[in-house]
Order: C-alpha cells, then structure tokens, then sequence
C-alpha cells in the first residue's frame, strides 16, 4: 500500500523486503532482498537511499544507533522507534510525560508476576516487553497458576515480561498522527477499533464517542508524537473507559487502524507517511464520507484462498477490497476492506459482508 | 494507474511494453517487453494472460483478428476496438446507429477537401482517419489554400484524411461507461472538459450543464457501448452546441477524461475496467464529492522536471498529485493533479494551482 503511494508520487522508494513473496515486492516496489536484523542488508538499503524508514519494529536498535552515527537519516529517529519496541520501556516513557497509560510492572520471575495480580485482583495481563504483534506475547492471566505458568515459559524462552491491569474498556480508540521533522503535524479522525484475539479486526470512523473524547484523544496522541520526535505516521491506541483514556500501544508506521484513510480521507496514511519522511507539505487528513468501516480479511481455518473469491466480494456495493498477495494461513491477516457510507453502521455492514465472502466464513 | 488498481484486488496482471521505462513498468507491473504491433509479443502475452485488453489503440486490427481466430479472449473485442482506431469508420458506424455526431465525410484529395469547405463554409476540421492523438492529427482549415496544403501532406504520408464541420460547440463532454461482456454496465457522472491543442488540459465534474442535458449523455453512451459491444472502459466525448450533443470521439480504454474517478468516485475507472475485462461485478459509480476538478501536468518549454517540483505542488490543500514518471519533454503529459470540493470552481482553482507549481508555468 505504501508502495501505491510513491508510485503516484513518482517516489523513488527501495524496500529491504525479506523475500520476494513480500507484498510490496509483489506489487513492484524495487527491492533488496535481506533480513531486517542484518547490518548488511541495512548498509546496502542506506546506500541506496536518501532517508530511511520502517514499518515494522524489528530492527535491532544497536544497527539503527550505527546507520546514525555513519549520518544516514532515520525517519523516525532510533530513539522514537525504540519505545515502540520495548513496551515496558514505552509505558515508563508516556507517565514520565504525564500521558496516563495502565498500571503495569515490569516483572522479573513468577513471584512478581503472582504479586501483581494479588495486589491489583485478577485478572491481569501479562506482556512480552519486546516482540509481540497482533495478539502473540500477550496473555490474560485469571489467577496465580496460569501466572506461573506463563512466568516460567517466558523465563525459558528468555522473554521478559511486563504485567499491567486488564482495563475494563469501554472501547478501544485508535488516532494517527503524521508528522515532519520540523514538528508540523496533521491528526486523522479518531477512529474506533475491535480486536479479536489481540488482532484488529473491524474498525469504524469516526469513532462513536462524545466529541468531546475525540478531542482530548487527538490531544493527547499529537502530544506523544511531538515528545517522541515521531516522524512519518504515529498511530496512537487508546482504551476508552467512560471519560477516560489510557495510552495502550504506540506503533511507529502506518498502520491497520489507519487503512481506512486510503479511501476514507483526503490523504491516505501511507502518502502522509512518504510526505513527512521527505519532509515535504502534508496532506489534508479530513474524511470525505460520514461514516467509514474497515473489516480485515483474515486466514480461515479451511484455508481458503480469498482471490478465488473477489467476485463474490465485489457484488457488496461500495466494497473497496485490499488484499495483500499472501499466502492465506489460518488466522493471517490477509487483506481488508473498507466501505464508505452516510451511516457507520451500514457501512461496517457492508465491509463485514465482503470480507466474510473473501474469508469463506460466516460472521461470527 | 492501472497497475496501482490492480495491486489493491491482488489481480496477476501482466503488460505488454515497448520499453522498460514504460510507467506501468515503473510501478512494477510484471511486464514483457515488445512492440504492440509485433505479432510474436501479442502472442507471448496471450500466452501468458487469460484476458488481453488495451490501453491504447495502435494494434493493427490483423493481429487482433488472428487471436480471435486462436480462441484468445480479447475485450474489447476487435470489432470494437476497430471503431476506436478508425475515425472515420467510427462516424459511420454511429450514424448508422442513429447517434448524432458532426457532418463528415471521408476525402480522397485535395479537391475533395475544398469542396467540402467551400459547401459547409470555412473553417472546417481535416483529421487523419487512424493513429491521432492528443491533437496530433488533427488541423483545423481556414480556407482553400491550408486545406491543400494539408491534403497535400497527407498523400505523401499516405494518410487518409476525414473531414468535418468545426462545431461551434457550447463545451466539450465526456462519459464513462464501464461495461462487462454479458452487458451489465454502469456509467460515471458526465464531466466537462478543456481541450488546449486537441489534448485535454482541464476537466470539471460533474459538467455544469442542465440536468436533462446531463442524462441525455449518459443515456447516449450507454446506447453507444451496447451497439458497438464495447467491454472494459468506454469513454464517449461529445459537443454540446445548446441543447444539441454530438458525439465527437470514442475510446475503448481508461481515459484521461476518467483519472478524476480515481480519488472522485467511489471506484475508479481503472477498478472498473479490470472488473469488466474479468468479468465482476462492477463497482459504484457516484462522486464521493460535490464538485472535482483534474488538471494535466503537461511539460513546459523548459523541460522542468516536475518531480523536481513536488514540494510546492503538495502544498496546495487536497491536491492529489500523479507523476506517471515519463522523461520530461516539452507538450508532453507528465501526470496530472485532481483536487475535489464542495464547490467545482474552488477545486479547479486547487488543480491549476499545484499543476502550475509542477510544470513550472503560470497559469494562462
């Protein structure tokens, strides 16, 4: 998708792609084929390029602080993208900027984990502080034993644990930030997400809350990215409980909860993503239809390839269909899409319904 | 632009190029390299392919036909295309149809042409009956002695010459309609164009004509598209002379008159196009704003690169820019820049801007 963004720019951009069955390499973007976790690989992108970016949190830090003492540009700066690596490193970053997030911990064996969980009341959720995505290296935890248990599977597997409250939310609230490096930014329309086994799957925008939550929920995540240094897209999840909110996770990219903007807004997030990294003007994020709804397309368990389906999706009116060339596998995400409409819920109707054809399944 | 919509749909699409600096090259499109009128490159695609369609009208209609006769499936078909090719084939076939287009009448000489201006009264309008485009091939007459002087031109070249009254047109029209081989279609807004030189420079829509002058278009090009069998994109521009439309041009391809759909309808009329040609159903067709308006980046007498100039286009609120990546040459169309609004003259005003900005001119 970023791809199609600098094609209509004429962007001369260059992805470090890790084989050549990676989606933007199966659009055409020019590739070098490497790990993302090879210095190599890194060196020969920077040598390529004018300024680098990322979207996805994987690099080692020690290669990002090396590409920059050699002067090559990060966008965002090694230090941004480190919070969004380490998570326990990211909650003690956003209190210390009075931006509220759950209470949590950093846990070292089993006894704090149990500990945090008695003091609290179960039940928690235990982190993995570095490395999680779309729902893997988080666990809720509903008392001690299965405490214990994930304690001393961490522990075997070297992964270091964060424990924090379980929220009782009311809902979960996502807003993008794009932003230059001299500072100037644009927000999205906060939007409203649902997720399914800690992965997005449905989202509507605007989200459907006082204006007066929206607001704050711009504030607050145009705040972190300017105490960051953010550069290119932040996206900003929330919990939502009454009037409050609670930072959840920073992603430093574009990002699912913003794949909607690509038809939903005067400027997709993957432009305004390009746009700030060259630092150049950035484009109007307003939504051009009352309502807008995202449904991802992910892998069922029959495994059914979705592109055997379009023509089923496409008879949905107003389906605007993504779906990203990659090998289905249960519970992958595959695609998205997202319909527009003068009314949020007819349109996360309609996006369900194209999404359902292209997953083979019924709607839960 | 194609390429870009093929992406999104995960659609195995494959081109047949001249050259590797083709755009759809560029953008990645897995491409053969060939000329469209070498019989073994079509059939190389046609062996690759499972549907062939066009984006241009220069394949010689003998290569078309011997495909067919193959079994290959070609949409349009031939006899469609041919229309498109032949100006004035295309004049007769719409005459015979009962559709309204401009007195013509195929000349063989010079004596010929004037007589024909000296019946109608000058200026009359010679074209060459195949392979103009964006005004190449087309002269406007003033009198008997220009009217030799072209004619003359012509046999040397071997080109055979239409000629036609110069309509005192009102304003130029174009109509999308997107249709699939079983006959399902579906037709864009009716939107206004500008022609500087025969290229189309500026486009407004919807077109700010009467209601009733509106459908009566869009009724005509549907008419037009079932008659001749077109499938995939068929653009039909027309004069409108009062209350009076006349059929001026037809293209069986995605058209410049349509890039406005790209960020203006809820589906593109590159999305259309593939849906027609692989037989889906169509998307939906309506603005998504209340006015939009397109602009070509066309090269300036400078040969300023555009690229070059992208900061300051991208200053300019909502315009969405495309650089289609061609070197830059002076006439030559470089890309384009759509912006929409709730008020046509607004956005008109936007794209000339940041089109302007990139072609390094003032606006005339």
């Amino acid at each position: 998708m970023m791809w199609q963004a600098a094609v209509s720019l004429d962007l001369p951009l260059t992805v470090l792609a890790a084989s050549a069955d990676d989606a933007a390499v199966r659009a055409g973007a020019p590739a070098l084929l490497g790990a993302p976790d090879s210095s190599e690989a890194l060196d020969a992108l920077a040598a390529a390029t004018d300024v680098l970016t990322f979207d996805h949190e994987v690099i080692p830090p020690a290669h990002l602080a090396a590409l920059v003492e050699r002067g090559v540009r990060l966008h965002p700066p090694p230090r941004a993208n480190e919070l969004a690596q380490d998570k326990a490193r990211q909650r003690s970053a956003l209190s210390a900027l009075g931006v509220p997030v759950p209470a949590h911990r950093r846990v070292r064996d089993a006894r704090e984990l149990e500990a945090f969980g008695e003091a609290r009341g179960w039940p928690v959720v235990a982190k993995a502080a570095r490395g999680g995505y779309d729902g893997r290296g988080v666990w809720v935890l509903d008392g001690p034993s299965r405490a214990r248990e994930v304690a001393s599977d961490a522990a075997l597997r070297s992964v270091e644990l964060l424990v924090e409250e379980h929220v009782a939310l009311d809902r979960e609230l996502a807003v993008l930030v794009a932003r230059r490096p001299g500072g100037q930014s644009v927000a999205y329309p906060v939007a409203e997400t649902v997720q399914v086994d800690g992965m997005l799957r449905e989202l509507v925008a605007p989200a459907r809350v006082e204006p007066a939550v929206a607001l704050r929920a711009v504030e607050l995540a145009r705040r972190v990215a300017h105490a960051i240094g953010a550069v290119g897209i932040l996206a900003v999840e929330l919990f939502q409980v009454g009037p409050s909110l609670l930072v959840n996770e920073l992603a430093l990219r574009p990002h699912n909860s913003g794949h909607w903007s690509i038809e939903g807004c005067v400027t997709s997030q993957f432009e305004n993503h390009l746009r700030a990294v060259a630092d150049w003007p950035l484009g109007g994020t307003d939504a051009v239809a009352v309502g807008a709804a995202t449904v991802n397309v992910v892998g069922s368990p029959d495994v059914a390839d979705p592109r055997e389906r379009l023509g089923e999706a496409l008879k949905v009116a107003g389906a605007h269909v993504h779906l990203y060339g990659k090998e289905p596998r249960p519970g992958r995400k595959l695609g998205h899409v997202t319909v527009l409409g003068d009314d949020v819920d007819e349109a996360l109707e309609g996006a369900r319904r194209a999404a359902a054809a292209l997953g083979g399944e019924d709607r839960p």
